[in-house]
């Protein structure tokens, strides 16, 4: 059987719900029928949208630490469960082997598959996520409008419920941070998206919580169905 | 902070049950206030009571495998989240760095403390476990009565509930699981116990849906608690 490196602790609450919603999907009886991965929480990571935005350090050196380490296991396939690491994790590719899998993919795959209708697309990520350009590029050549938030519903809303004090990073996660997530989902719905992208790990925490009328596409949801899908060779054979 | 490795696969689902219990227990605002660790799920170690019964191979391979990848990474302490694993750990003390968390300590600690008056207790373990005759050496010198299930509950019971398919070690637990588990215990208080311990992980699957009258013990809420206060220093302070 394939095995999975995870790299978490971005935060680790994402990172552990991940790892509950990928062993949620696997059929086993016994102790050997399940995958076997290794997750490493490395919480020491500098955060990566601050990084990004030239007003903290470099995650770069902890995430090489983390792909050493697991890539020395000889994993089959790396999966970070953050989006906004993605940006540095394409610019160090040398240090690790293994296939480190791209959400950005997975994302577009969805959309052609199950949503080719779609024209506005609200896009749900951390402001690191947002200045990298990653899905600019990825969605260049694409007939797909992205819709962001201006800067006060990004920051006051949306990144504030993910980094307040009793956000969605935070081990007890409080009703404000439900509600200016709330209002920062109507706000991409109020600029016309007609399907939204929850794009960063920690937006499956205030989605549970929120009822929309569009479709939603949750990128951790995405990178279960994958690993799942690699595991069992299925997406292999296809291919 | 200080490192934790984790070797877990035995079975998945219960080492993702001891980490669902860890996380819930931490209080942190930000990314970088959550622990650090290792979680190797490492589904190809061999089934640890059929090595005991001379039935199966040896999983000390495999057990070193995973300890040589979280020592390697210099962890501060390393837990299994399988206690029929600590026969085979304790052979091998030579190859790992760290120091392995003993949950033979923490129940007599629990005992001790919390328990002094208890004088037959009630045991569910694998019957790897009790062949393996590490509860009687750890319990020689103390005033507690162990009393233990026969062939028949033993096996037929216990044993059935967590290795059957649609037992706890399963995917998918099955209400026959809990029907059998619930026998168990109640065969443990007929025959006169006044605590249960629940010393392999899988029980803590059984104990959540059984209600009983006397005290119940969980190894896995007991290595719980000694990472948490060990990452957090109160433990080695105090001592």
């Amino acid at each position: 059987m394939k095995k999975i490196g995870i790299i978490s602790g971005m935060g680790t609450k994402a990172g552990l719900e991940f790892l509950n919603k990928f062993i949620s999907r696997i059929s086993a009886d016994n102790d050997q029928d399940f995958p076997e991965f290794i997750f490493h929480n490395n919480s020491s990571i500098p955060d990566r949208t601050k990084s990004i935005l030239n007003i903290g350090p470099s995650p770069i050196d902890e995430l090489r630490r983390s792909l050493s380490l697991i890539s020395d296991y000889r994993v089959d396939y790396i999966v970070s469960t953050c989006i906004t690491s993605y940006h540095f994790l394409n610019q160090i590719e040398d240090s690790y082997s293994g296939n480190l899998i791209n959400p950005f993919e997975l994302i577009i795959e969805q959309l052609k598959n199950n949503f080719p209708k779609v024209q506005k697309i609200g896009l749900l990520a951390t402001t690191g996520t947002l200045k990298s350009k990653m899905f600019e590029r990825v969605f260049e050549d694409l007939p797909f409008e992205i819709i962001t938030l201006d800067g006060y519903y990004q920051e006051e809303k949306f990144m504030k419920s993910v980094y307040m004090n009793g956000g969605f990073k935070s081990s007890h996660t409080t009703a404000e941070a439900h509600e200016l997530f709330s209002d920062a989902v109507d706000k991409l719905i109020d600029l016309g998206a007609d399907l939204i992208i929850g794009a960063c790990t920690e937006t499956q925490f205030g989605m549970a919580n929120k009822k929309i009328n569009i479709p939603y596409i949750d990128v951790v949801d995405l990178l279960v169905g994958e690993v799942i899908d690699l595991i069992y060779n299925t997406v292999e054979n296809e291919r």
